[in-house]
């Protein structure tokens, strides 16, 4: 309606931050699942760090057999950016450098994703 | 220590509400993926409402191919009991039963079980 936003306050309250759902799948090679959960009962607090600089949190990683599934939550604006300040990030990318020799993406993943995104078919807060 | 319980206050403050993390995996069969799909986007009222009961929070599932992953947080303290609980709820057996006939259990799964269980093995706050 015009000259509606007039009648707005000037500094509106901010909006709750945003939460984006992610969960994504990937295998193990069956000689690596006990070295993978080795190192992820102690990930390098740089890596942690570097997550957290890109608005992840609530981080779970789930093992069965050779599945892994990852679930966190995204609090930022710009996942794609963050995405390539992540990989970006020399410590992070040492940390994959480990990871990836233990790991097999799975054929169905999009371009360029290691990890495949999963689509969120339900959810109940 | 003996006699130690003796110094502590009659009434101790309640300890923060538990969450436990619970990630599962499961398979549809591929001509009912739509079908599933359909359905989770309009999940019964009351089928919510008996996971609420039982201190289900925060759920998720998410679809890649013919996989499905669920994600949750349980903040009640007898998980055990509270499942037994949900299913002995006429309506969830009953949406159970239209859910179960698209799906195919995971060998791997533990006896009882129908979505597999899977092992946590990160977690960052």
């Amino acid at each position: 309606m015009p000259g509606m936003s007039d009648y707005e306050p000037a500094s509106p309250p901010a909006p709750p931050p945003r939460c984006r759902r992610f969960g994504q799948v990937l295998r193990l090679r069956q000689e690596q699942i006990e070295e993978y959960v080795r190192q992820h009962a102690k990930v390098w607090p740089e890596v942690l760090a570097a997550l957290r600089r890109v608005h992840v949190r609530n981080y779970s990683i789930f093992l069965l057999g050779d599945l892994l599934f990852g679930y966190f939550e995204y609090t930022g604006e710009d996942f794609a950016a963050d995405m390539a300040r992540l990989a970006a990030d020399a410590k992070t990318r040492e940390w994959w450098a480990v990871m990836e020799p233990m790991q097999i993406p799975l054929p169905e993943r999009a371009p360029g994703e290691w990890w495949a995104t999963m689509r969120e078919v339900f959810h109940m807060d």
